[in-house]
């Protein structure tokens, strides 16, 4: 199959693109650089240094024998959207290509409409392409479990069975998200739904979980195919920046009391989740959506976990929670239907938290702690960025 | 109370903002006259002249007494939302400013990506600028019954109790909104209600029904304070257009078998629905939804009534759908919130309809017939505007 990864440079979009390649996709990946650029309005790159999108793939072709195209630009600009969907004629596109951070969605009102803006207008771009050019392309679209919020029945699969005075109806999951970032990938949801219904496309939506780790099969067969590893409060996501702290000796910061639940996942999960979403697409007309996460846990027991399994003593540091969120609630996920078309999951481990420590104690003297601690605040409209 | 109207120059804005007027309300309106826009862009303009908005504010300062405020620019431009938000220092914000026909939303990619950016980003730098200048001020805001969608269970105001696998939670009622312009309403409805969680904000979301009617107590005092009459298929809503069609003795354009059922409300219920929001806010936080409509047809009925009651003979004449619907389905809707306010619903009636076929008459020669037929197919993502 021909598979475009939309956002290839990031952090699972690389490796995504690597496991679609590896197992004999022809892949091709679109990327405008953009994450690149967060890192210097931030102040912080990734703890492990990655190369140039040129070097990865030269690189990949002398590792792996297999050439991925590249294309550059913005997903906003639709005349690159549809040239690049007419060029590379795929059977399947994968949709990293958004903005990804919670706390860099709440900066302040340009941060939020940016990140609505990009998301949105990419995805809609992307929808009008596929309808246009080809409307047998499936559409492979990252979500997040931060969609649903923490409500307190079970979280189902996207869609929800409801029975209301004695009559019934199958409908979207109601979501509660927690940012403008996490809102502007439930407006996404609601956009691919509607363009399935009416131009018949086929679009499966991954709710992922919190990815940890920043390794796989394919990027560890050379350094030049590392990916990213944030450790920053804005992009680093909580395992992972836990993981960072230990080694430079920090206590790790909690956010509230951390009874705030998160659904987890392996970075080789998300790789793997792809690759069976890819083959086995969704029907024309259906809109289908997984919750890509294998196992959930409160961010106390996730900073528990780092710290027991430590070599050095670890601290944990209670900080004023900056969003606002509940931390104490009922939370029950639903995610069968990846592990029905074959997923294997690879559950939080001590030899997974081993490695990454070492991962994390070679590397630790390019991180900058300052750019750790948060400084967005969820309840203040106003605020200077760092 | 301080009432600023956001699209005040509108078909439904202009009445609101002189029924606020008349009942005492300091009133100020702000239009950047895109809608005045889209005329030259379809090819069709209101069927009662209308003045200028300059012209109008002075008219009503000669019938009433009453001054009303006008600032002129544009939501998404958020250092005019910032500007008018403090010179004008409202108590309540009423937010008609959007793209609001779904047909003009579904043209093309380029029709969809303004609508959304238009709607969504006007109204966050809105929701942002209450935030930073005064969270007091309380968002009344419009939205649509089409949000909804034709859902197989009761509708209920904004929010439904679910009860899934023994557990219960509140949660916003799931959406299924059937153009890119009602799903633009979907995702500031979801903006909104974080707002509200996050910053402590008031607002009032108010999902309409399909207005009817011309005329208010308040534009029947003078000519110039007319409010549009739109009849062409892009802007005009249906029983307005049927009305236009009988006048110029064609026949009632039904689209699909006319079994789809709409909510409905009289121009003068909406002026007043308004008034009821302001008067009475939401607190601090709170999320209100209220269904404003006071009535449901299916279009085969609303084209029976018009043309049963109408002194000629009318014909209906079913065409195509062009919109991506549902024809035959269950609709109940709860819509008691305004009642319980104290609402007095003008229900659709002889009376009012003689009156607009007069209007209606008495303008028919401004009428264009080509611009009435539908060329915005649903179905199609690739086409030619008219």
């Amino acid at each position: 199959m021909r598979v475009l990864v939309l956002g290839g440079d990031g952090y699972l979009g690389w490796p995504t693109a690597l496991h679609l390649s590896e197992v004999g996709h022809e892949v091709g990946v679109v990327d405008n650089f953009v994450r690149r650029q967060y890192d210097h309005e931030v102040g912080a790159e990734s703890l492990v240094p990655i190369e140039t999108l040129t070097t990865r793939v030269r690189a990949w072709k002398e590792v792996s024998g297999k050439q991925i195209a590249s294309y550059v630009g913005d997903l906003v600009d639709a005349e690159f959207t549809y040239k690049v969907i007419r060029e590379f004629a795929p059977d399947a596109t994968v949709h990293f290509a958004e903005q990804r951070a919670a706390p860099y969605s709440m900066i302040d009102r340009q941060h939020a409409v940016y990140t609505q803006t990009n998301n949105v207008v990419g995805t809609l771009n992307l929808l009008y392409a596929i309808a246009e050019i080809d409307p047998e392309i499936h559409l492979v679209k990252l979500g997040t479990m931060g969609e649903y919020g923490t409500p307190n029945i079970d979280i189902e699969e996207g869609w929800l069975e409801v029975t209301h005075n004695g009559r019934t109806d199958r409908m979207l999951y109601p979501k509660k998200p927690g940012s403008f970032y996490h809102l502007s990938k439930v407006h996404d949801s609601h956009n691919i739904e509607f363009a399935c219904r009416v131009w018949d496309l086929r679009a499966t939506d991954l709710n992922q979980g919190v990815v940890y780790g920043q390794q796989t099969d394919e990027t560890s067969r050379d350094p030049r195919l590392a990916t990213r590893f944030d450790y920053d409060a804005v992009f680093g996501t909580v395992l992972n920046r836990f993981i960072i702290l230990a080694a430079l000796g920090e206590p790790l910061t909690v956010y509230g009391g951390g009874g705030q639940t998160r659904g987890m996942i392996d970075i080789r999960d998300t790789a793997e989740c792809i690759r069976l979403a890819v083959d086995n697409p969704a029907d024309r007309g259906e809109f289908r959506v997984f919750n890509q996460m294998t196992e959930w846990m409160s961010v106390l027991q996730i900073a528990e976990t780092v710290a027991d399994l430590h070599p050095n003593e670890v601290k944990v540091d209670y900080l004023a929670n900056p969003r606002v969120e509940m931390e104490d609630h009922y939370y029950n996920v639903k995610h069968t239907g990846l592990v029905d078309l074959g997923l294997k999951p690879h559950l939080l481990s001590e030899t997974l938290l081993s490695s990454l420590y070492d991962i994390a104690d070679q590397w630790k003297h390019r991180a900058d702690v300052l750019a750790m601690r948060p400084t967005v605040q969820w309840r203040d409209a106003r605020r200077e960025p760092r």
